[in-house]
């Protein structure tokens, strides 16, 4: 149990430069504002971080520059899963030789359709190939994304093969019927993320794990507040307030331009709207009344806004 | 007119080798077997070919294969379209510099329901990075894997925008109404091949190009009769030939398995039976099954169950 990672994760969203590079310095920077915020560990490379827009090489340069701008290792639960097997691999291993505490690990996601028997042995070629006893997966299960889910009889099945590998699962799917089969089969050995912020103290109450959310990169102090007093009396009125801030947030524009948007008004930082096509950034209008509405919300991110606002490059 | 693909294409089946890796002597003689039976040009890297099972790097030594193996790079789309701009981008100018007729292009496939004009920012991003007006590209529609349909305005919008460059489509929904709008709206000028066998007859007629069918795998003979036969009285009765054998085909297991069970049957050659993971090859059973019931329908596959039967390496 004392190897498996609990608490407020962050799909950590991914800034670009204007060329649409990825730009390392203000990624790390936000990385530790969110570990000093709340969160107990980071998945970077998740839907909300643009993971699959980016090259397995811009991903593996991107963690390197994590670890070495002094993000620990250990907290770190990045996004592996590709498409591929052979990249698959590769971003896994890589992972695990730098020391992450595991991997957050969609299934391949261009074929539909695929039976479980193809879907576990895929699963079984990636961890016999990276054959490394560190390595500790967290399975994603987003179906609405990748269009592949993870049925609990698969997940059965991979604990049961290698149980000290598959370690947990994050559930997207924003079913609570799905996280509910999931908690009572598996937890509370088996670390259960839910990937829906509204989810977060009923996944508590049953015996999960946390969550990973793309709203925990802006909110990671509410987030941890209701993770921590999730048995106090506080804790509807703190789920509430949680669930209210992402009714408010979402249904604007791609989630992912929004979250942008967020962090770049907080900040002060216009060098934070930008995302990677197909994803398209906030338009001037949809900005302004996301700040407007955030302000109306009372809604603030501590210590962004004043702590760098004079310390930022150039947009 | 002159610089458009047509005829039948076909997306050639990536055989692999027991540790999965690509094969290439396989690959390069399946090539070849292809252009002498039928096809008047080359689509590796489709979904039939398991291309999104495969890297960047892999994709790339195998289609620099083909070339010095002999395979004319003018009669070759590779499929260039990754999730990941940056990969679109070093794919698409990677084939255009070895001098292919065009390439087949995905949309980028993780991030769904995202706004046409995202999906033309990223095409148009793919095309100005490449900056190459040697590159030809070729739409792939194929909701049900992407599940990120082209919509006939986004198509338009690249037509107009890029005339040059953007000349064609493969359109596998497997929806007559969908290839009937695209003819309607684009046809002659735009090369419009189907991704189904039974609509290549009606594709012809309404001034498409060809096909671009995992059946020509196998079957490049017959639907390539077909195609030079469109206007002529046998025009039906070979269409219903086509059709009679991909019903027979289909619905046995994954596609790919099949169509490489096809030729592993008739090459007799088990060395073609491997595919990667998720995808499952036949079993025993199917592979029987399938042999059993191709040989009542009286189908073959000329010039490679002879020709090969004595210069095909160990599996």
């Amino acid at each position: 149990m004392a190897q498996r990672m609990n608490g407020v994760l962050d799909p950590v969203l991914t800034p670009v430069k204007r060329d649409l590079t990825p730009d390392a310095e203000r990624f790390v920077r936000h990385c530790r504002w969110l570990l000093s915020h709340g969160c107990s560990g980071l998945a970077p490379f998740g839907t909300s971080s643009e993971a699959n827009s980016f090259s397995i090489d811009e991903r593996q340069a991107l963690l390197e520059t994590m670890i070495a701008g002094g993000i620990p290792a250990a907290k770190l639960i990045p996004g592996t899963g590709c498409c591929a097997l052979s990249d698959t691999v590769r971003l896994t291993a890589h992972a695990t030789k730098l020391g992450c505490g595991g991997v957050l690990m969609l299934p391949p996601f261009y074929y539909k359709n695929v039976p479980d028997d193809g879907l576990f042995r895929y699963f079984a070629e990636v961890i016999e190939r990276v054959g490394d006893s560190r390595l500790k997966i967290y399975l994603y299960h987003i179906p609405q994304m990748a269009n592949v889910p993870l049925s609990l009889g698969l997940i059965e099945r991979l604990i049961k093969a290698y149980p000290s590998t598959v370690v947990g699962i994050k559930d997207s799917a924003g079913d609570w019927s799905n996280t509910q089969a999931l908690l009572k089969a598996f937890a509370p050995d088996f670390a259960i993320f839910t990937g829906k912020d509204a989810f977060l103290l009923q996944t508590m109450l049953g015996g999960g794990a946390g969550c990973i959310t793309a709203c925990a990169n802006v909110n990671p102090h509410g987030l941890s507040a209701l993770h921590q007093a999730a048995r106090s009396a506080m804790a509807e009125e703190l789920q509430s307030q949680v669930t209210r801030l992402v009714t408010l947030i979402d249904g604007r524009a791609y989630f992912v331009a929004t979250y942008k948007g967020i962090v770049a008004h907080y900040a002060a930082d216009p060098g934070w709207l930008t995302v990677r096509p197909p994803i398209l950034e906030l338009t001037p209008q949809q900005q302004n009344d996301l700040a407007r509405d955030l302000a109306a919300f009372g809604f603030t991110m501590p210590g962004l806004d004043a702590a760098d606002r004079h310390s930022r490059p150039a947009a």
